[in-house]
């Protein structure tokens, strides 16, 4: 009797006729195959660390034996080391919808928030001293707000916390900036990016944006939308792997003043010339800082591997439809007011996960993995699934959904 | 006819027998195997990037496959990735004797610099705040300086430049803090810890130390010579692979007033609270940031295994006996007056390598390299042998002096 079967006896056989069609018409199924992932576990939680790619672990194994082993230091060059941050950052490029030259990859999220808040913080202040102000999403994801503090305190700035939906009321002649999570960490929901985007220039100040939890997930179009400077993380839905470096974006046109308050010797014009005084070089690698580690960024590169012949448009097409049919599964399942659903209905409000409010909700997180059903808990009472389109089936979507109704009877 | 007979018919036969001698007495040679060397190259780039330990592969194999493979975002907690900056920093405080507790892992070494004289400056403004003036060694390694004076920028101070020895003449009442290296990149001198150290605080400043040229090549003593915050990369002499994390030591008494310039959610005293206020952890935890790179720091966990049952001070005496026999061999085979040691001689102002000045001193380097000899080569006119005691013998430092009285014949 197939995993399908057993749960047909004990479901709805209409959803799980409508997962296995959907299942079967899916044309990103075969990216399933690209990653080490069990069908006795359901693993929801790719919004916080990502599956493994399959090709990570031979190439890692060569960069270390071999690379490093073998060739040492002169890997710096021959195996392409040095030049590994601007040419991830290009890969990643056209999944946020940024022409090449723009992203660089290095060091952690937070580290590249300090520097594009400073540096767009500076810019602001060069065309206008009076902008001393930086408004940030009073929903941020909290590193987000510390680190503004820090680069508020350190300009002569001030910060004030703003809902994503008041920043185009809030905005004023002395914002310099506005910094927005793309997508709420907690609840799911998109904000905006456009909208307030366009507002913030209308105001003649700049939009920065961190885009953890919708890059790879969803079309970002940063170039199209005239973002300023953007940073997220490659370890969610980019699947790089434990605290793999995180992607800061520079818009072209901002790049001759990026002025980095992180002026490390790898952002020199001439790096190995030694030289006492300080010179950018061009582009986006004004973005680097130190020696990037070598190991997780490669690994994040053998993971994009997985993205070959997949457009982050179909991406969010089934993302799209798979946190619809999660919550179709959810509301049929599930007796009636034991969870509510605080991600957005609507299409153009939602990110790629599903958070559910609920009474006892840690427990019931527990549960949950304890019987193979891997999402989180955040405080104080959200249940979390995060749908990563590459290797979730929409059987998965049913089968948590049925679990969860199981636990909550 | 084995190597070392080999060079005998073209060497000294005196030297062939005391290398013999040295490597047959050496204490640490058991530990050379603990690293993937070959015989055929003789590697003297250590203090660039350190050789592969053996117990590296199958640990980032283990990371990779089952922590991050099976377990996943489960791995935070159940593997212990969370503690890995603090674990790790507890396995190399002894290292650069430092007490538990006060050793962090994580970012590049440039970013830790921007971290330790942010914080060592709002350490001296609390107490005095007429205190402006960085002082920052002349010859410094040029992101040091880079950083320094972007640090200095942000914190309304300035930079003034100054030779290590004259450092205690330039203090003044209005120093907040040193930066200088332990160890000159370029030429190996090492620099007065204890006395600049001592020197800065009867002013009334702060000392903070780049260690990157000595962490693993010689003692610190950070906690005897109260040392306030240093610094240093764990890919050199403590061989923990590329781009591996660098440390961040916080002296325990200054651990109250440390104000990170970079206050990111993994030094928060809650991190999962997820709280918008920021409130820092205390310890050395303090100086994190963001996520780290896990395989990064998890290789140089693996790498740190080198060191069982070994000393500093064994690697010390090594080092210091290497350096004087390949000194030796240059003096003795190589003609007169064609290379000039800008290594100190005197062991109180040795690191662990020795920097040869030479005409054509790149294509000399190139051609040691060609014939298995690995240094590198310093503008203007510098080659460079870092000898790394865990893995380099006596017979290699003869060797390397062969080979180069060979070229320059």
């Amino acid at each position: 009797m197939s995993d399908e079967e057993r749960h047909d006896t004990s479901g709805d056989p209409e959803l799980t006729g409508l997962a296995k069609e959907l299942d079967a018409a899916d044309p990103l199924a075969f990216a399933r195959d690209r990653f080490v992932v069990e069908d006795d576990v359901i693993y929801l939680d790719g919004n916080s660390l990502g599956a493994l790619p399959k090709a990570v672990p031979d190439r890692i194994a060569q960069v270390i034996e071999h690379e490093w082993g073998r060739l040492r230091i002169r890997s710096w060059f021959e195996s392409g080391w040095w030049t590994a941050p601007e040419r991830v950052g290009d890969r990643i490029a056209p999944l946020l919808g940024a022409a090449p030259g723009q992203v660089v990859v290095g060091d952690s999220t937070s580290v590249n928030l300090f520097k594009a808040v400073v540096a767009a913080a500076r810019i602001a202040q060069r065309r206008d001293p009076a902008r001393d102000e930086l408004l940030v999403d009073d929903s941020t994801f909290p590193t987000d707000g510390y680190i503004a503090e820090s680069a508020a305190r350190m300009t002569g700035c001030r910060l004030r916390r703003v809902e994503p939906g008041d920043v185009p009321a809030e905005l004023g002649e002395r914002t310099a900036l506005v910094l927005v999570n793309h997508a709420d960490y907690r609840t799911g929901r998109l904000h905006d990016l456009p909208g307030i985007t366009r507002a913030a220039h209308q105001a003649g100040a700049l939009a920065v944006w961190d885009l953890c939890h919708s890059a790879g997930a969803l079309p970002v179009e940063l170039d199209r939308h005239g973002v300023d400077l953007a940073v997220g993380c490659t370890y969610k839905y980019l699947n790089g792997g434990p605290g793999s470096p995180a992607f800061l974006y520079v818009r072209a046109e901002h790049q001759p003043q990026f002025d980095s308050p992180l002026p490390g010797w790898h952002s020199h014009v001439e790096p190995f010339a030694m030289k006492p005084e300080y010179e950018a070089a061009d582009g986006a690698v004004r973005g680097r800082v130190g020696t990037p580690g070598i190991l997780s960024l490669l690994a994040l590169e053998a993971a994009l591997d997985a993205w070959d012949g997949v457009t982050v448009e179909q991406v969010r097409t089934k993302s799209l439809a798979l946190t619809d049919f999660f919550l179709r599964c959810v509301t049929t399942l599930l007796p009636d007011g034991v969870v509510e659903s605080v991600t957005p209905a609507r299409h153009e409000e939602r990110g790629s996960q599903v958070s559910l409010r609920c009474a006892g909700a840690r427990k019931v997180m527990d549960e949950l993995i304890s019987r193979g059903v891997v999402g989180d808990f955040r405080e104080p009472d959200v249940l979390r699934f995060g749908f990563t389109p590459l290797y979730t089936r929409y059987a998965d979507a049913l089968r948590a959904a049925r679990i969860l109704a199981e636990i909550l009877a």
